[in-house]
């Protein structure tokens, strides 16, 4: 908590971003949409997926090899369904791809009840929650998953990693009455890659049940991680398996071969699901003591947080405590290393550094 | 595994069940719906949700209460939108509303690529698997929700229930090369409570982290238990929520009333949510190496069940292996005891009971 935060107004920080991305090849949408994304990110409080996560991805697995390529075009595959499109991404970067999908969705859900879109030959879209929360902040119910960059992950009762951490995201429009979006999302796994190699550089451990080492057996040493395992058992292994085989159903190939050296014949991109569900779809109208959908969400909510349960949060509360900070300080919030490491994308990309003397800190 | 099991044939199964209801004034279509229902989970090996559970947990929360109304006709919400319905089941019977739901939305896929039925004023389905997996034996990509009959789950941090055990079922269409179709199918708590029971009689502890006793603390032993708690913390904190959000949308009410004492002007009834995806739908048409859809599909799980990871095993391959056993049998298989369970039934309602020496056993 005693981390000190400098103030990094929305417009500076999403113009060197876009900036970023032009640089690297994407087009004026596709750099506008990344560096929007990023700042929504941010604004949310979500550290591990910001523009700097989004830009070093890019070069790892991006247009930095051959993961991800600059101004692709989407093909819409043609269908007979009117509430769901398949999408050939053919590449194209994963947010804006990610954000015209549910775009897409909603549409279908206006007209339909419910939408749906498939996204082949996708690549990474950073975080899913951020997708379905804008949804959610429209006033719809929504959905994605996705399979995520390399398979890391054990099935239940195996030894070797042959399943992506394939993250789930539920967004709820409870904006109304909680003054926020509901937003359920979290990867399969128990943890991230990025959060064994972080308690590796601390000295410490893992939480049982975690990770494997190279024989398979359960490490609670990060040092000796080979693979990590899915939440819950043959639950969790479950809810991998689902991302797996919707992917599998709309044309991903091999988990194993996903965002590994070129392997011929083998598609190696992730794939994406998502869904939107228009409200009115799924009400009865009959909502008990005079109360509106929005008052009976709120009702059942209160009822589940009572009864000594006030201690309890709701997904997504978090993040909107967040943004409230970000909205009072002004500003996007980056740790002194954080503005570092914006400043050599600036470098990169021939754009003024920020120097840290003039921003502002957060109060 | 030493266990005996006698061979009932499905017709004299399905005709005993069927004159249960019908004793307990249930129509025709509805006791059929129901012994049909529970003929498949026999013959999947899902000996928690039988004939004798269905009809128990009717005399408990249905008809022997006023959960569940016999004869009771579904409402149809009027709706603008063509790929989604609401019903008002209006308490009728769950097997005979979800069977109808998952046709229903199976029509809607077929014409829009998705169909969704919310069910609100509904009762206890018993076994969210056994509709999914129907679906998919049939081609379809296929989802169910609802809400579990009590409020036994305290919330991630909390200390009172105030969710129900909320499962969550999948089904997708792997019959073609699989021979079976993959169901993933479970409750959001560790344990059910019918588990703690057990263990209590049987004098042993539970696993840790399933439940808590009357101060909310953490317990394993199964006479202290007060309430039960999420499978994977927060995660299944999320995953339960989902169930009780979906149906607050739809109608539903106060989660901690739910089946429970008559409180007035407040719904206590459960809520249904249901899915169908055509698999054409999210088909980008483009397999690798000249594979089909279900090709595809093979490939992949070959991938994740293969590198080591032989010996995992695919979620509705034990249900699988119990329809092969059954089948091998010749008729549905049950224990002694579970023969008895039917022979009270049978006397309850003036039925021939099944004598044991003219059983077949199962060889």
């Amino acid at each position: 908590m005693s981390e000190t935060f400098y103030v990094v107004p929305v417009d500076q920080h999403n113009r060197l971003v876009k900036a970023a991305y032009q640089h690297r090849g994407y087009d004026e949408a596709e750099a506008k949409a990344a560096a929007e994304f990023a700042a929504h990110a941010s604004t949310h409080g979500i550290r591990t997926h910001n523009a700097l996560k989004a830009l070093h991805l890019d070069h790892l697995f991006g247009s930095g090899s051959s993961g991800c390529v600059p101004g692709a075009k989407i093909e819409k595959v043609s269908s007979r369904f009117a509430a769901a499109q398949t999408w050939n991404a053919n590449k194209k970067l994963g947010q804006a791809v990610a954000t015209e999908a549910m775009q897409a969705c909603t549409e279908m859900a206006d007209t339909y009840g419910v939408g749906i879109v498939a996204v082949d030959q996708a690549f990474h879209y950073l975080w899913g929650g951020g997708y379905v929360m804008e949804a959610a902040q429209k006033g719809y119910l929504a959905y994605t998953n996705c399979t995520a960059a390399l398979a890391e992950v054990v099935p239940f009762m195996g030894k070797a990693p042959t399943l992506g951490t394939n993250p789930h995201s539920w967004g709820f429009p409870t904006t109304e009455q909680l003054g926020y979006p509901i937003v359920i999302d979290w990867a399969t796994s128990v943890v991230a890659m990025g959060r064994v190699q972080q308690l590796a550089r601390e000295g410490q451990e893992l939480p049982p049940n975690a990770a494997v080492d190279e024989n398979g057996d359960i490490t609670t040493d990060p040092k000796k991680v080979k693979a990590l395992v899915p939440f819950g058992a043959h639950k969790g292994y479950g809810l991998s398996l689902i991302n797996e085989i919707v992917a599998a159903f709309t044309g991903g190939s091999l988990p194993t071969l996903r965002c590994r050296d070129y392997v011929a014949e083998e598609k190696q991109t992730p794939n994406f699901f998502f869904q939107v569900i228009h409200p009115e779809a799924i009400s009865s109208g009959a909502f008990v003591k005079g109360r509106n959908q929005q008052g009976n969400i709120k009702a059942v909510l209160d009822d589940i947080l009572g009864h000594g349960n006030e201690k309890c949060i709701l997904p997504g509360q978090i993040e909107a405590a967040a943004a409230k900070r970000t909205k009072a300080a002004g500003g996007l919030l980056f740790s002194a290393a954080e503005i570092e490491g914006f400043n050599e994308l600036a470098t990169e990309c021939g754009q003024p550094t920020w120097d840290l003397s003039s921003l502002k800190l957060e109060s």
